[in-house]
């Protein structure tokens, strides 16, 4: 009977893993709708300057600041109104000496004004103005290029497309934009027990928990899953699922790893490859095992739907991050105390599902075979490696899983 | 000329939002693999025992516990192998007194065994299974119905769907399931200047930032994003626009609602429904302006696109999220040290957008017009009211943009 061959650490494998992941090179093209979340492929250049000319950013008056020395509420400078500057057009008047025009919000700066004296501390009086305050040069403009300039570069490769960027490509009037492609992963459901949801099943088979875990898990974090037919613990049919799947970014298969009479994963994997790592120091989820097969990594996930899918946020949803080109994901965590004792395991850190009520944190593992250990929980806390108890009312870091 | 009637404080708003937000109540169906982030909007209701029977939670022998007393290595139990399970098929041995039969990690427990001893902890000699541990009953069993019971409500109506909770479906075969609908808000730009992106532009023209900034904000948290041609500042025009959109959920107007000119929004919306607050005291983005017409809400946002675009963190994130049932989101913070003095504007919440570099927080809004004060940031933090300046080196929280 093999067992596993020393387990390694969670550091370990995931350094391991991320050595080995390289991220994808490939690229398409997104109209700027859809580009919410991607990545860029290239540097945006600016073709133009934005705004295009000097603008006023406020409604009012473009006059000369020289114009408005000595301005007060007590003694108005009064200044002569020669016309206004429609919006969307080239400014038909000129501000010279003694004289100001009607502006709103981003409106060209007619030519001779510099600057632009707010509605608010003004007067019309017929086609006189009274200016209450003084104004220096350059004030409530947005100068030419001040948001971006022509042949800048205001956003990079690799820059991850969030509202703001994707308003900078609308700025510089980008309807599509190039970005690299989601990553495609595969994922292999093993176990010839396994039926598809919304097919018959037999009373000793299952419904396929593992793929729609996993798919959840790879969509929420910038790739593509594309779910096999479950295949049976068989070695031919691992071997050509392995091979069929060669093509994508990553494979992941669940179920088949653990170390018992349906064992072939790890044979399989270093038959064909170079396996990784077999068996890590976490709970649930020990009998991971990890494969480079022709530069491409192989994932060996336990079939128990809580391990699978605890280890799926431990260690594949780092994968396809890189593989994306995705900054890391920071689960938003929240301090809570223990609503009862636990007892962890030594010499694993374990991952420990908690629901959270009335600021206390209430263990929800039930067992990694019930997918409920994972459902009905908020989030998670990982207990290190060298804790055994943690006691009621400690304060612990939970982090959700929404 | 008119001036805001009071600001009121950036709670004050929020509350009075939330007082007028109604949760969408409409349903539809979705396939499964679409459901990642939906809300359910009906009780799930299990129609099988999860397992259906008791299940092996390992891969080794199934035994009467009561055979297996006193075993150890020095002094193994030696049971009859009669037979083995077939994973996936109803088993066609039984378990007598001194006998085991061999399971796979999901079998079915054969009639007569309580109990599965692991395979690590047994050898097999021929047609005999040496025992080195004795098993309690129900040791590596999954009980019938531990994970869902017939009849019972794991999901409930509300229950966003995670990862888990679309594992929890599989398992019970839903192939689809009943959702809220997502919201749908309709985004209307104004300015007579405004050209869609992807068309010819004039020289005094500018391309629409601002609905591509809202609709992803709207996309980010579960609605639909709507968005109308610009539409000119007159009354007439942003009356039907208004007329046209009654229909979704949530009506923003980008654009005209500062004090000036152009500012009809305020006249238009107190003309048709009741406006909740114009004015806010924050920095920028005070011009912001609610209403409710008919029921619905309608929100007029600062043009200025950094203005547009941190409100729309500010007050329309939490408008969507409520409408889409979705919880609070927690947008990711990190704390960071100022990279230098600045100077905050009093009795105003300050939006200040900030670059993490090195563990440093160095603020980057160049002005409320320019796009990059926002694009170029990580995130932003917060300011209160009642703080005029924070000094280099001081601690901030940043709320991170993704």
């Amino acid at each position: 009977m093999r067992t596993f061959r020393g387990l390694i650490s969670v550091d370990e494998a995931l350094r391991k893993i991320n050595e080995h992941i390289r991220p994808v090179d490939g690229a398409e093209t997104v109209d700027l709708p859809e580009a919410l979340g991607r990545v860029l492929c290239n540097d945006v250049v600016a073709d133009f300057d934005v705004p295009r000319r000097d603008r006023s950013a406020m409604d009012g008056y473009a006059v000369r600041a020289s114009d408005t020395v000595g301005a007060s509420t007590s003694k108005p400078v009064r200044l002569k109104l020669v016309g206004s500057v429609r919006i969307g057009q080239v400014p038909s008047v000129g501000v010279g000496v003694g004289e100001c025009a009607l502006v709103s919000t981003g409106c060209f700066i007619p030519e001779g004004a510099d600057t632009v004296v707010m509605h608010e501390n003004t007067d019309l009086e017929g086609s006189t103005v009274a200016l209450y305050k003084p104004a220096y040069s350059g004030e409530n403009v947005s100068v030419k290029g001040s948001d971006v300039r022509q042949g800048n570069v205001p956003l990079h490769k690799g820059d991850v497309l969030t509202p703001a960027r994707i308003g900078v490509l609308a700025s510089l009037g980008k309807a599509k934009v190039d970005v690299f492609r989601k990553p495609r992963i595969a994922i292999v459901p093993t176990g010839a027990e396994i039926r598809k949801v919304g097919s018959p099943i037999e009373e000793a088979e299952i419904y396929d928990i593992n793929s729609h875990t996993l798919a959840a898990v790879v969509e929420e974090n910038g790739g593509i899953a594309v779910v096999s037919d479950a295949v049976p613990d068989e070695r031919n049919r691992l071997l050509s699922a392995i091979e069929a799947n060669q093509r994508y970014d990553l494979t992941v298969i669940a179920g088949g790893s653990s170390v018992g009479e349906r064992d072939l994963m790890y044979d399989v994997l270093s038959e064909r490859g170079e396996v990784l790592f077999h068996g890590v120091q976490i709970k649930p989820g020990k009998p991971t095992v990890c494969a480079v097969i022709g530069g491409k990594i192989l994932l060996g996930m336990p079939g128990h739907p809580t391990s699978c899918l605890s280890n799926a946020y431990i260690f594949l949803m780092p994968m396809i991050r890189k593989l994306a080109r995705l900054p890391e994901r920071r689960l938003t965590s929240v301090k809570a105390r223990l609503s009862r004792r636990i007892v962890s395991t030594l010499g694993r850190k374990v991952f420990m599902t908690m629901r959270l009520r009335g600021g206390e944190a209430e263990p929800v593992f039930k067992e990694s075979s019930a997918i409920t250990s994972m459902a009905d929980a908020d989030g998670y806390t990982v207990i290190p490696e060298n804790i055994d108890t943690v006691e009621k009312g400690d304060e612990i870091e939970v982090f959700l899983f929404y």
